[in-house]
Protein backbone atom coordinates (compact mmCIF):
# COMPACT_ATOMS: atom_id res chain seq x y z
CA UNK A 1 0.00 0.00 0.00
CA UNK A 2 1.50 3.36 -0.66
CA UNK A 3 0.36 6.43 0.53
CA UNK A 4 -0.57 8.81 -2.28
CA UNK A 5 -3.66 10.43 -0.57
CA UNK A 6 -4.72 10.54 3.23
CA UNK A 7 -8.64 10.95 4.22
CA UNK A 8 -7.14 13.22 7.05
CA UNK A 9 -4.11 15.78 6.33
CA UNK A 10 -4.23 15.62 10.50
CA UNK A 11 -3.55 12.43 10.07
CA UNK A 12 -0.80 12.80 7.29
CA UNK A 13 1.01 15.36 9.61
CA UNK A 14 1.13 13.05 12.13
CA UNK A 15 2.29 10.47 9.85
CA UNK A 16 5.37 12.67 8.22
CA UNK A 17 6.11 13.72 11.48
CA UNK A 18 6.86 10.37 12.90
CA UNK A 19 8.35 9.24 9.33
CA UNK A 20 10.82 12.15 9.76
CA UNK A 21 12.46 9.91 12.78
CA UNK A 22 15.58 8.32 11.52
CA UNK A 23 14.61 4.06 10.89
CA UNK A 24 10.92 4.48 10.57
CA UNK A 25 9.49 4.35 7.23
CA UNK A 26 6.00 5.64 6.11
CA UNK A 27 4.62 2.19 6.97
CA UNK A 28 5.60 2.06 10.06
CA UNK A 29 4.94 5.62 10.91
CA UNK A 30 1.27 5.18 10.00
CA UNK A 31 1.04 2.45 11.86
CA UNK A 32 2.60 4.13 14.82
CA UNK A 33 -0.07 6.84 14.25
CA UNK A 34 -3.22 4.74 14.43
CA UNK A 35 -1.75 3.21 17.71
CA UNK A 36 -2.13 6.74 18.62
CA UNK A 37 -5.28 6.80 17.59
CA UNK A 38 -6.98 3.91 18.88
CA UNK A 39 -5.26 5.10 22.73
CA UNK A 40 -7.63 7.47 24.69
CA UNK A 41 -7.27 11.06 24.65
CA UNK A 42 -5.16 11.86 27.66
CA UNK A 43 -2.60 8.97 26.86
CA UNK A 44 -2.14 10.57 23.83
CA UNK A 45 -2.15 13.83 24.82
CA UNK A 46 0.77 12.97 27.56
CA UNK A 47 2.80 12.09 24.39
CA UNK A 48 2.65 15.16 22.90
CA UNK A 49 3.34 17.10 26.11
CA UNK A 50 5.86 14.91 26.88
CA UNK A 51 7.57 15.66 23.68
CA UNK A 52 6.87 19.44 24.05
CA UNK A 53 8.66 19.91 27.24
CA UNK A 54 11.48 17.48 26.83
CA UNK A 55 12.16 20.04 24.50
CA UNK A 56 11.45 23.09 26.63
CA UNK A 57 12.56 22.34 29.53
CA UNK A 58 15.56 20.02 29.30
CA UNK A 59 18.90 21.21 30.71
CA UNK A 60 22.71 20.29 29.69
CA UNK A 61 24.77 20.42 32.53
CA UNK A 62 26.97 23.43 32.77
CA UNK A 63 29.96 21.61 34.36
CA UNK A 64 29.95 18.44 31.74
CA UNK A 65 27.25 19.04 29.43
CA UNK A 66 25.59 15.73 30.22
CA UNK A 67 21.70 16.35 29.83
CA UNK A 68 20.06 17.24 32.77
CA UNK A 69 17.15 18.18 34.99
CA UNK A 70 18.82 21.12 36.49
CA UNK A 71 21.86 23.35 35.90
CA UNK A 72 23.75 20.77 37.57
CA UNK A 73 23.44 17.53 36.93
CA UNK A 74 23.07 14.59 39.48
CA UNK A 75 26.78 13.57 39.11
CA UNK A 76 28.33 16.59 39.14
CA UNK A 77 26.35 17.74 42.29
CA UNK A 78 27.37 14.62 43.98
CA UNK A 79 29.82 15.23 46.34
CA UNK A 80 31.51 11.46 46.55
CA UNK A 81 32.30 11.92 42.83
CA UNK A 82 36.16 12.06 42.60
CA UNK A 83 36.31 15.50 40.57
CA UNK A 84 40.09 15.14 39.93
CA UNK A 85 39.39 12.17 37.60
CA UNK A 86 37.16 13.33 34.62
CA UNK A 87 36.28 10.42 31.73
CA UNK A 88 35.94 12.15 28.32
CA UNK A 89 32.83 11.06 25.92
CA UNK A 90 31.60 11.47 22.84
CA UNK A 91 27.83 11.81 24.04
CA UNK A 92 25.45 10.96 26.48
CA UNK A 93 24.69 7.91 25.90
CA UNK A 94 28.22 6.89 26.39
CA UNK A 95 27.71 8.53 30.18
CA UNK A 96 24.69 6.00 30.97
CA UNK A 97 26.95 3.15 29.09
CA UNK A 98 29.69 3.81 31.64
CA UNK A 99 27.40 4.58 34.19
CA UNK A 100 25.55 1.38 33.70
CA UNK A 101 28.89 -0.47 34.60
CA UNK A 102 29.13 0.84 38.50
CA UNK A 103 33.15 1.29 37.96
CA UNK A 104 33.56 4.52 37.51
CA UNK A 105 33.95 7.20 40.44
CA UNK A 106 34.86 10.33 38.68
CA UNK A 107 32.79 12.86 36.64
CA UNK A 108 32.35 13.31 32.97
CA UNK A 109 33.10 15.83 30.24
CA UNK A 110 30.31 15.26 27.45
CA UNK A 111 31.98 16.71 23.69
CA UNK A 112 28.76 16.06 22.19
CA UNK A 113 30.20 14.70 19.22
CA UNK A 114 33.53 13.13 17.82
CA UNK A 115 36.29 14.57 14.76
CA UNK A 116 35.05 13.77 12.01
CA UNK A 117 36.35 15.69 8.58
CA UNK A 118 33.32 13.47 6.18
CA UNK A 119 30.82 14.93 8.21
CA UNK A 120 31.93 18.93 8.50
CA UNK A 121 32.47 18.20 12.42
CA UNK A 122 36.13 20.41 13.75
CA UNK A 123 36.84 21.04 17.09
CA UNK A 124 35.16 24.06 17.42
CA UNK A 125 31.91 22.34 17.08
CA UNK A 126 32.93 20.23 19.94
CA UNK A 127 33.19 20.94 23.68
CA UNK A 128 36.59 21.21 24.26
CA UNK A 129 37.31 24.26 24.96
CA UNK A 130 35.68 24.00 28.24
CA UNK A 131 37.96 20.84 29.23
CA UNK A 132 41.03 22.53 28.85
CA UNK A 133 39.38 25.50 30.88
CA UNK A 134 39.54 23.14 33.59
CA UNK A 135 42.46 21.46 33.55
CA UNK A 136 44.35 24.76 32.99
CA UNK A 137 42.88 26.03 36.35
CA UNK A 138 44.11 23.17 38.00
CA UNK A 139 42.86 20.67 40.41
CA UNK A 140 42.36 17.50 37.64
CA UNK A 141 44.58 14.86 38.37
CA UNK A 142 43.73 12.33 35.58
CA UNK A 143 41.49 12.39 31.98
CA UNK A 144 40.17 9.57 30.72
CA UNK A 145 39.66 9.64 26.82
CA UNK A 146 37.39 7.16 26.37
CA UNK A 147 36.07 7.52 22.67
CA UNK A 148 35.09 4.87 19.86
CA UNK A 149 38.09 2.67 18.51
CA UNK A 150 37.43 4.36 15.14
CA UNK A 151 39.55 6.45 13.07
CA UNK A 152 37.00 9.43 14.73
CA UNK A 153 37.70 8.64 17.76
CA UNK A 154 41.50 8.13 17.45
CA UNK A 155 41.87 11.48 15.48
CA UNK A 156 39.87 13.18 18.50
CA UNK A 157 41.78 10.97 21.40
CA UNK A 158 45.51 12.76 19.48
CA UNK A 159 43.82 15.90 18.95
CA UNK A 160 43.25 16.51 22.54
CA UNK A 161 46.45 14.56 23.84
CA UNK A 162 48.15 17.36 22.11
CA UNK A 163 45.77 20.13 23.78
CA UNK A 164 45.90 18.83 27.30
CA UNK A 165 49.45 17.22 27.40
CA UNK A 166 51.24 20.82 28.21
CA UNK A 167 49.31 20.69 31.43
CA UNK A 168 50.70 18.76 34.63
CA UNK A 169 47.97 15.93 34.18
CA UNK A 170 47.71 12.55 33.22
CA UNK A 171 46.01 11.45 30.29
CA UNK A 172 45.00 7.69 29.72
CA UNK A 173 42.66 5.78 27.49
CA UNK A 174 40.48 3.02 28.10
CA UNK A 175 41.88 -0.36 27.77
CA UNK A 176 41.71 -2.50 24.84
CA UNK A 177 41.68 -6.08 24.85
CA UNK A 178 39.25 -8.96 24.25
CA UNK A 179 35.70 -8.26 25.27
CA UNK A 180 34.58 -10.37 27.90
CA UNK A 181 33.06 -13.10 26.49
CA UNK A 182 34.56 -13.04 23.01
CA UNK A 183 36.15 -16.12 21.48
CA UNK A 184 39.87 -15.76 20.59
CA UNK A 185 39.19 -17.49 16.91
CA UNK A 186 36.11 -14.94 16.16
CA UNK A 187 38.41 -11.72 17.94
CA UNK A 188 39.96 -9.50 14.87
CA UNK A 189 43.37 -9.46 14.43
CA UNK A 190 44.23 -5.85 15.75
CA UNK A 191 42.04 -6.31 18.82
CA UNK A 192 44.03 -9.59 19.32
CA UNK A 193 47.29 -8.11 18.73
CA UNK A 194 46.67 -5.06 21.10
CA UNK A 195 45.54 -7.63 23.90
CA UNK A 196 48.95 -9.41 23.25
CA UNK A 197 51.21 -6.41 23.34
CA UNK A 198 49.21 -4.88 26.62
CA UNK A 199 48.77 -8.15 28.51
CA UNK A 200 48.59 -8.14 32.15
CA UNK A 201 50.01 -9.98 35.15
CA UNK A 202 47.58 -12.86 36.01
CA UNK A 203 46.04 -12.46 39.38
CA UNK A 204 44.42 -15.08 41.09
CA UNK B 1 23.80 -0.73 26.99
CA UNK B 2 20.50 -1.21 29.18
CA UNK B 3 18.67 1.81 30.80
CA UNK B 4 19.28 1.13 34.82
CA UNK B 5 19.18 4.83 35.48
CA UNK B 6 18.60 8.11 32.65
CA UNK B 7 20.93 11.16 33.77
CA UNK B 8 17.06 13.09 33.01
CA UNK B 9 13.76 12.55 34.21
CA UNK B 10 12.20 13.73 31.22
CA UNK B 11 14.22 12.05 29.04
CA UNK B 12 12.71 8.83 30.76
CA UNK B 13 9.33 9.83 30.19
CA UNK B 14 10.27 10.53 26.57
CA UNK B 15 11.46 7.46 25.91
CA UNK B 16 9.16 5.76 27.73
CA UNK B 17 6.31 7.34 25.83
CA UNK B 18 7.88 6.06 22.29
CA UNK B 19 8.95 2.53 23.81
CA UNK B 20 4.78 2.14 24.30
CA UNK B 21 4.70 2.28 20.45
CA UNK B 22 4.18 -1.01 19.08
CA UNK B 23 7.42 -2.55 17.60
CA UNK B 24 9.51 0.02 19.57
CA UNK B 25 11.83 -1.38 22.10
CA UNK B 26 13.45 0.80 24.52
CA UNK B 27 17.07 1.29 22.85
CA UNK B 28 15.23 2.37 19.40
CA UNK B 29 12.83 5.04 21.74
CA UNK B 30 15.93 5.80 22.83
CA UNK B 31 18.07 6.56 19.65
CA UNK B 32 14.62 8.52 18.31
CA UNK B 33 14.18 11.29 21.66
CA UNK B 34 18.05 11.48 21.05
CA UNK B 35 17.33 12.61 17.72
CA UNK B 36 14.41 14.72 18.47
CA UNK B 37 16.76 16.29 20.96
CA UNK B 38 19.12 17.34 18.31
CA UNK B 39 16.59 19.19 16.43
CA UNK B 40 15.72 22.90 16.99
CA UNK B 41 13.04 24.12 19.53
CA UNK B 42 10.33 24.83 16.65
CA UNK B 43 10.88 21.47 14.95
CA UNK B 44 10.46 19.60 18.56
CA UNK B 45 7.07 21.31 19.30
CA UNK B 46 5.58 21.08 16.02
CA UNK B 47 5.88 17.28 16.54
CA UNK B 48 4.45 17.40 19.79
CA UNK B 49 1.79 19.32 18.97
CA UNK B 50 1.11 17.37 16.01
CA UNK B 51 0.81 14.63 18.13
CA UNK B 52 -1.86 16.38 20.15
CA UNK B 53 -3.94 18.09 17.77
CA UNK B 54 -4.26 14.59 16.16
CA UNK B 55 -6.23 13.83 19.09
CA UNK B 56 -7.85 17.02 19.77
CA UNK B 57 -8.91 17.52 16.11
CA UNK B 58 -9.49 14.22 14.36
CA UNK B 59 -13.31 13.09 13.03
CA UNK B 60 -14.98 10.85 12.23
CA UNK B 61 -16.72 10.75 9.39
CA UNK B 62 -20.76 10.64 10.80
CA UNK B 63 -21.71 8.48 7.43
CA UNK B 64 -18.83 6.26 6.87
CA UNK B 65 -16.75 6.57 10.11
CA UNK B 66 -13.85 7.08 7.76
CA UNK B 67 -11.14 9.06 9.67
CA UNK B 68 -11.80 12.72 8.37
CA UNK B 69 -10.94 16.48 9.32
CA UNK B 70 -14.74 17.65 8.94
CA UNK B 71 -17.94 15.88 10.21
CA UNK B 72 -18.72 14.40 6.98
CA UNK B 73 -15.43 13.17 4.88
CA UNK B 74 -14.37 13.86 1.54
CA UNK B 75 -15.68 10.40 -0.29
CA UNK B 76 -19.38 10.86 1.55
CA UNK B 77 -19.23 14.56 0.73
CA UNK B 78 -18.10 13.82 -3.27
CA UNK B 79 -20.90 14.93 -5.25
CA UNK B 80 -19.59 12.17 -8.36
CA UNK B 81 -19.36 9.17 -5.97
CA UNK B 82 -22.17 6.82 -6.45
CA UNK B 83 -23.97 6.47 -2.84
CA UNK B 84 -25.69 3.20 -4.00
CA UNK B 85 -22.76 1.48 -4.07
CA UNK B 86 -21.23 0.72 -0.86
CA UNK B 87 -17.66 -0.93 0.10
CA UNK B 88 -17.58 -2.66 3.54
CA UNK B 89 -14.22 -2.16 4.63
CA UNK B 90 -12.66 -3.50 8.06
CA UNK B 91 -9.96 -0.13 8.54
CA UNK B 92 -9.00 3.23 7.32
CA UNK B 93 -5.72 1.71 6.17
CA UNK B 94 -8.63 -0.35 3.85
CA UNK B 95 -10.08 2.38 2.68
CA UNK B 96 -6.59 4.10 1.79
CA UNK B 97 -5.91 0.71 -0.07
CA UNK B 98 -8.63 0.86 -2.35
CA UNK B 99 -8.37 4.50 -3.02
CA UNK B 100 -5.26 3.85 -4.10
CA UNK B 101 -6.33 1.34 -6.82
CA UNK B 102 -8.54 4.48 -8.15
CA UNK B 103 -10.93 1.40 -9.44
CA UNK B 104 -14.15 1.93 -6.78
CA UNK B 105 -16.27 4.77 -7.08
CA UNK B 106 -18.70 3.82 -4.52
CA UNK B 107 -18.30 4.94 -1.26
CA UNK B 108 -17.37 3.01 2.16
CA UNK B 109 -18.95 1.88 5.33
CA UNK B 110 -16.00 1.24 8.11
CA UNK B 111 -16.64 -1.02 10.37
CA UNK B 112 -13.86 -0.46 12.87
CA UNK B 113 -12.42 -3.71 13.30
CA UNK B 114 -13.53 -7.50 12.52
CA UNK B 115 -15.79 -10.37 14.39
CA UNK B 116 -12.87 -11.92 16.31
CA UNK B 117 -14.23 -13.86 19.38
CA UNK B 118 -10.58 -14.66 20.33
CA UNK B 119 -9.61 -10.80 20.84
CA UNK B 120 -13.27 -10.77 22.23
CA UNK B 121 -14.52 -8.25 19.68
CA UNK B 122 -18.51 -9.03 18.60
CA UNK B 123 -21.12 -7.77 16.59
CA UNK B 124 -21.97 -5.31 18.98
CA UNK B 125 -18.15 -3.13 19.32
CA UNK B 126 -18.60 -2.97 15.40
CA UNK B 127 -20.22 -0.31 13.43
CA UNK B 128 -22.81 -3.24 12.01
CA UNK B 129 -26.12 -1.43 13.09
CA UNK B 130 -25.55 2.05 11.07
CA UNK B 131 -24.63 0.33 7.97
CA UNK B 132 -28.09 -1.81 8.34
CA UNK B 133 -29.61 1.40 9.12
CA UNK B 134 -28.64 2.30 6.09
CA UNK B 135 -29.22 -0.54 3.81
CA UNK B 136 -32.97 -0.51 5.51
CA UNK B 137 -33.82 2.80 4.45
CA UNK B 138 -33.09 2.01 0.95
CA UNK B 139 -31.15 3.87 -1.47
CA UNK B 140 -28.48 1.40 -1.57
CA UNK B 141 -28.18 -0.92 -4.40
CA UNK B 142 -25.15 -3.09 -3.53
CA UNK B 143 -22.77 -3.76 -0.39
CA UNK B 144 -19.51 -5.33 -1.60
CA UNK B 145 -17.96 -6.96 1.80
CA UNK B 146 -14.31 -6.06 1.05
CA UNK B 147 -13.09 -8.21 4.68
CA UNK B 148 -9.68 -10.00 4.84
CA UNK B 149 -9.87 -13.68 3.34
CA UNK B 150 -8.71 -14.45 7.08
CA UNK B 151 -11.10 -17.29 9.10
CA UNK B 152 -12.43 -13.60 10.96
CA UNK B 153 -13.06 -12.13 7.90
CA UNK B 154 -15.28 -14.69 6.72
CA UNK B 155 -17.32 -14.96 10.15
CA UNK B 156 -18.07 -10.98 9.99
CA UNK B 157 -18.89 -11.65 5.83
CA UNK B 158 -21.53 -14.66 7.05
CA UNK B 159 -22.55 -12.48 9.71
CA UNK B 160 -23.66 -9.47 7.59
CA UNK B 161 -24.90 -11.38 4.25
CA UNK B 162 -27.46 -12.99 7.44
CA UNK B 163 -28.01 -9.23 8.29
CA UNK B 164 -28.46 -7.22 4.95
CA UNK B 165 -30.30 -10.55 3.02
CA UNK B 166 -33.52 -9.70 4.35
CA UNK B 167 -33.02 -6.04 2.51
CA UNK B 168 -33.79 -5.65 -1.26
CA UNK B 169 -29.71 -5.25 -1.65
CA UNK B 170 -27.53 -7.13 -3.97
CA UNK B 171 -24.59 -8.16 -1.85
CA UNK B 172 -20.98 -9.07 -2.74
CA UNK B 173 -17.41 -10.24 -1.83
CA UNK B 174 -14.12 -9.19 -3.71
CA UNK B 175 -13.15 -11.29 -6.27
CA UNK B 176 -10.61 -14.01 -4.94
CA UNK B 177 -7.98 -15.47 -7.38
CA UNK B 178 -4.41 -15.41 -8.04
CA UNK B 179 -2.80 -12.19 -7.67
CA UNK B 180 -1.08 -10.54 -10.27
CA UNK B 181 2.57 -11.41 -10.65
CA UNK B 182 2.01 -14.48 -8.72
CA UNK B 183 3.70 -17.90 -10.13
CA UNK B 184 0.98 -20.86 -10.38
CA UNK B 185 3.45 -22.61 -8.89
CA UNK B 186 3.89 -20.96 -5.82
CA UNK B 187 0.32 -20.05 -5.15
CA UNK B 188 -1.58 -21.56 -2.18
CA UNK B 189 -4.12 -24.94 -3.44
CA UNK B 190 -6.64 -23.17 -2.14
CA UNK B 191 -6.25 -20.19 -3.76
CA UNK B 192 -5.82 -21.63 -7.11
CA UNK B 193 -8.62 -24.17 -6.34
CA UNK B 194 -10.89 -20.68 -6.20
CA UNK B 195 -9.50 -19.37 -9.07
CA UNK B 196 -9.80 -22.43 -11.15
CA UNK B 197 -13.75 -21.96 -10.13
CA UNK B 198 -14.23 -18.92 -10.43
CA UNK B 199 -12.50 -18.36 -14.04
CA UNK B 200 -13.14 -15.29 -16.18
CA UNK B 201 -14.42 -15.38 -19.78
CA UNK B 202 -11.33 -14.58 -21.64
CA UNK B 203 -11.14 -10.74 -23.06
CA UNK B 204 -8.56 -9.66 -25.62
Amino acid sequence: MSFTEFPSKLLENAVNEFASLPGIGRKTAFRLVMNLLRRNGEEVKKFGECIIRLQEEIHYCRVCHNISDTEICNICSDGSRDKTLICVVESIQDVMAIENTRQFKGVYHVLGGIISPIDGIGPADLKIDSLEEKVKSGGVAEVILALSTTMEGDTTNYYLFKKLNKYDVVISTLARGVAVGDELEYTDEITLGRAINNRNPYHQ
